[in-house]
């Protein structure tokens, strides 16, 4: 039961919450990089420099031999020619000393002549000479002391992220450790009654209201990414002093402190109380989005800020990025990080409320000479929206939104590289595209699908925003699928049509099938409750053609509005018996163990524009779909027939 | 004393020999990747799934609400208005339940009612409701099961590098542990009589002969960076027995086996002849600079690859990233490290031998619209080369070298952002900098310079290659400095001049000066040995001034033609008994304990073009040089003065 409170947060802009939060640690002292702790150079990589490094030896610490060959005098060999070599003599107060690379030139010796220059010869005598064909320039194939470090050189600055290479250089000029900033020391506290435990989960299953507790996963390995040392606490359920105590303890011994969730102004959002009672809030509420329900605080005594972190999943891992990460730089002295940028051309309309940044996940390919970004979903309990992420498009304060085809700028999570080899499929959804995915990836393609419908694809396609489209739209006038859209939607796009399978389309009802639904006349009762594809949807299509056909009227359906993006949604939304049957592929079926009338047998073809079909980055996809290997896989799942895969239907 | 054996060494191309080696691997079953071990997931970042993941368990497991409000019936909310308000009863039996954000929605529920959008009220009666003044549509605030993912989806594909955010949808899904590629295990063995520890070095100082052995610590270092598991030998005498058992051993519980140093065709090399015993000699020597005497090899019985690395810490660096790299990568399933990439401007002509790949460190900045790459030092020995390297530039076989003013790629070491950020200096070389650099890095900017004396420097601004150049010219007929020069040498290059620092010049000498040198006369002493800086150096120019004054013809003094390019180079071989004496700062001599005999107190200026001096990027620069941070950390160094450090000399 909700509590009297006030609901409302603040709505602080980014910039102002940080400034305050920046103030607040300079007025503690706390806004300076940590002191620095001497490690082994074994356990130095990564770690940043937290003073300057001068050589204490030079490198090479006496003159060297920079070949193996001989050391001689100069002077000795002038004159030395093919038609007049030289001898010189060897052994004990000889001319020439035999020396390995990097031995040290006896102090008689201001030369090398390499060993391949030179002929062995013995004497009449049987005394051991050297033959030369030519002269050599004093300081030849010698590396003078200190040629790569002068004793109190500096080698390395302060603020230096140690690599492999440094830590080489470290020791060559006689270091055998080295003072690097401490990790900073972050406590994640994750809060919670409804919170189990992955672990409990796996063992005795969800019940409902249960939530697997993940964030502080998250946040520790966030933490532990950005070279702090976490400490991840056990779960805190919603009890204001247990909260409060573990806090304070964590403030005394961390130099940030994180608590998870309660950061809002619900019946059970204790964390800014929490932080009112044990210092400063600074801050409760950002304009920014995901992400809105922000606490940014100091506890008093220790003088240790603490960061209220949203519930929400990606709100949760973005306001890390946004709070936590400069933080950790600062304290280790290195600039925050900055992710690669590239401008891309946004492929969907985005409306953002004014007044808050907006964050938006995108994916990102190169099609032709554009690179395009794609929106993926904005719901902030959706982590795999950032598992697929490539990057993170900024909507500002101000703006309402973009419209599709504008320029934005990205952030990207990967190298820019990676958006070179990325295949881009917008289309009809189907399980095939993800084996497709991960066969594609070990012939170093990226493969990513935006499920948009198979008229999404085409239109996708017309705009220049995906490489290919999966599209199974019935032509109600033939009984054929893709030819008659494919002219009418891309008139002016010379295109390839190529089977990808067929696949078994029906309705997926509970296991048992307790309504007794035997056909699509069926949905038509007033006990059944159907659950529809969105307008666009190949599966749309077939349904409509079907009513059409029993002359059914989609008013009488019961749920016909209520619209899923994907066959695992619709077949989700009956296993959950929200709904009585929905419209779907068997293999969504098959894998939530739900029972399936089939309807009809379909066709699913790749929809790949000429340009794209002849394009380098698409090969490997094709190879796969023409080979046999993928082709077995598909045909071991329910529901697919993969006769006519690879099959060009038609060309342009 | 060298064995009779074949010094020469095959030059088979770089991308022959990895084919070679790639053969060979799969003969031997060995080029695929690396079976999964599970690991829980708070090990689990970093690390490369073996499989693909689907989700275990849905989520959210139930039909969650999205906020914290009411769960309401749909249908009992039609009709609600701000004139015409309904109530819904509260209680067990109740028409609204509050529900938590997070909570599972009651299954006779179908929306939620935002709490903000209610009103608590309490009936005549005593029984609680809410006030609503609007309808809300079905499913309003619900997050559907299975929304953010759906029991049986793919959630990560095999090969998939695992993110914090990774690990929160494995987690999510009901994972608590994943499959992830074992590490590669690498062995690094040391092998060379003449290498000594880091901690023997810090301990007993370095003798002749001795080299600190940290090429298996740089190895070992970025087996780790690149996800493999090091096992880092002790150093093994050069001894065939020895390094035979060693290899075999190290063969049988490794995936692959790096052998440092030995791997060329000198009388100590015994791996070549240790990988033919034990099994295949692949290729033996590689058609690339640095790092030519390579071995690839296979061992026979276990399978094992083996590398022969080459001794000089470059070769070993690059040999390691060219081979070590693209196999672990192999093995763990992921694509081969791709370094970012960007054009730039070459400054100074590179001649290449025909016939090898050639590697050149560059250090890289952008000057005006301009990426320019600047070469570093190419030998093969100076680890610090690659310390301060910020790419690498492959000059390939078959091209005889770039001149100056080329385009280049250059793959980076960094970000392209800190490229961004670097202010270059080309000009004279004074420790000086050094602070600077140090200081700036606080500020968040890079500062790269390189030595190429004062006239150098000057040069590099007119090419536009630098965005500033320190100087110390001396004008022979006014006994002033820089102005003269500037207009000789930048005529239409508007350019503000401005003092760092005044430093006093001399003669060093070893401590105690055991010739007795007085004045520069002494030079042309028979006895005396001198050592002097590059033409176009500023203290060269005041070498030449002296000795024209003083009637001194160069060719008497001993050395005259014997050129080093820094002060603490011209310190050290002072240092090393090489020579007796050396024009150079007092600060160089102090450095090193030597003597030093005053000459002349000369100006160091900084020449910055006008542009550059106007830009944000170098302001930072100037704020430092202005204010009394740096100045108080120079005037306590020996031998300089700061009082008119920050005064602009002239100006355009």
């Amino acid at each position: 039961m909700s509590k009297t409170k006030n609901f409302y947060l603040e709505n602080i802009p980014l910039t102002e919450a940080w400034q305050r939060l920046v103030a607040a640690l300079e007025k503690a002292g706390a806004w300076s990089a940590l002191p620095g702790e001497e490690v082994v150079l074994d356990e130095a990589l990564g770690r940043v420099t937290a003073q300057p490094v001068w050589a204490a030896l030079s490198s090479p610490g006496y003159h060297a031999s920079a070949m193996d060959g001989f050391a001689v005098r100069s002077a000795d060999t002038v004159g030395a020619s093919e038609s007049a070599p030289k001898r010189l003599s060897l052994g004990p107060n000889g001319e020439a000393s035999y020396v390995d690379t990097g031995d040290a030139i006896p102090s008689w010796a201001d030369a090398v002549i390499m060993i391949e220059q030179t002929q062995r010869r013995t004497g009449d005598d049987g005394t051991e000479a050297i033959e030369i064909q030519a002269g050599v320039a004093p300081w030849t194939a010698i590396r003078p002391m200190g040629e790569d470090m002068v004793a109190s050189e500096l080698v390395l600055p302060a603020n230096h992220l140690l690599k492999p290479v440094d830590l080489g250089a470290l020791a060559g000029c006689g270091h055998g450790s080295v003072s690097v900033r401490r990790r900073p020391r972050v406590a994640v506290i994750p809060t919670g009654t409804e919170l189990i435990t992955v672990q409990q989960a796996a063992r005795n299953g969800l019940k409902p209201g249960d939530i697997i507790e993940y964030n502080s996963l998250v946040l520790s390995s966030q933490v532990r990414e950005w070279g702090g040392l976490p400490t991840r606490y056990p779960i805190v359920v919603d009890d204001y002093q247990l909260i409060k105590a573990t806090v304070l303890e964590a403030a005394a011994s961390h130099d940030l402190v994180l608590v998870n969730a309660g950061s809002s102004a619900g019946s059970e959002d204790f964390t800014s109380s929490i932080v009112e009672e044990l210092g400063t809030l600074l801050v409760h509420g950002v304009a920014v989005r995901p992400g809105h329900p922000v606490i940014l605080g100091m506890i008093a005594g220790p003088g240790t800020p603490v960061i209220g972190i949203p519930g929400y999943p990606v709100s949760c891992a973005l306001t890390s990025e946004t709070f936590v990460e400069p933080l950790l730089s600062r304290w280790l002295g290195v600039p925050p990080l900055e992710k690669p940028r590239v401008q891309a051309t946004i492929t969907r309309k985005l409306l953002s409320p004014v007044g808050e940044d907006e964050m938006v996940r995108v994916t990102v390919g190169r099609v032709g000479d554009r690179v395009v970004a794609a929106p993926l979903s904005r719901g902030a309990g959706v982590i795999t929206s950032l598992v697929r992420a490539d990057g993170i498009v900024r909507i500002p304060r101000f703006s309402e939104g973009v419209d599709a085809g504008q320029e934005v700028a990205v952030e990207l999570y990967r190298n820019p590289s990676e958006i070179e080899r990325t295949v881009v499929h917008i289309g009809s959804h189907d399980l095939c595209l993800d084996l497709l995915a991960q066969h594609l990836a070990e012939s170093g393609r990226r493969f990513t699908s935006a499920n948009a419908g198979s008229l999404g694809g085409l239109l996708a396609l017309r705009r220049g925003d995906a490489h290919l489209a999966g599209s199974h739209l019935l032509d109600p006038a033939t009984g054929g699928y893709n030819v008659c859209y494919v002219k009418k939607y891309l008139p002016d796009l010379p295109v390839v049509l190529m089977t990808f399978m067929y696949r078994e389309q029906g309705l997926m009802v509970a296991k048992g099938n307790p309504r007794g639904i035997r056909t699509l006349a069926d949905l038509a009762r007033d006990d059944v409750q159907y659950v529809n594809r969105q307008r666009g949807a190949g599966t749309r299509v077939l349904l409509d053609y079907h009513l059409e056909k029993l002359g059914i009227a989609p008013e009488t359906i019961r749920g016909y509005r209520r619209e899923e993006f994907t066959h695992m949604a619709v077949a989700v939304a009956v296993q959950s018996g929200v709904t009585d049957c929905g419209l779907g592929i068997a293999s969504a079926a098959h894998a939530l163990g739900l029972d399936f009338i089939p309807l009809e047998r379909e066709r699913y073809d790749l929809v790949i524009p000429r340009v794209h079909y002849d394009s380098d980055l698409l090969q490997p996809l094709l190879d796969l779909i023409r080979g046999p290997k993928l082709r077995r896989e598909i045909a071991a799942l329910p529901g697919y027939d993969t006769t006519q895969m690879g099959e060009v239907v038609s060309e342009p």
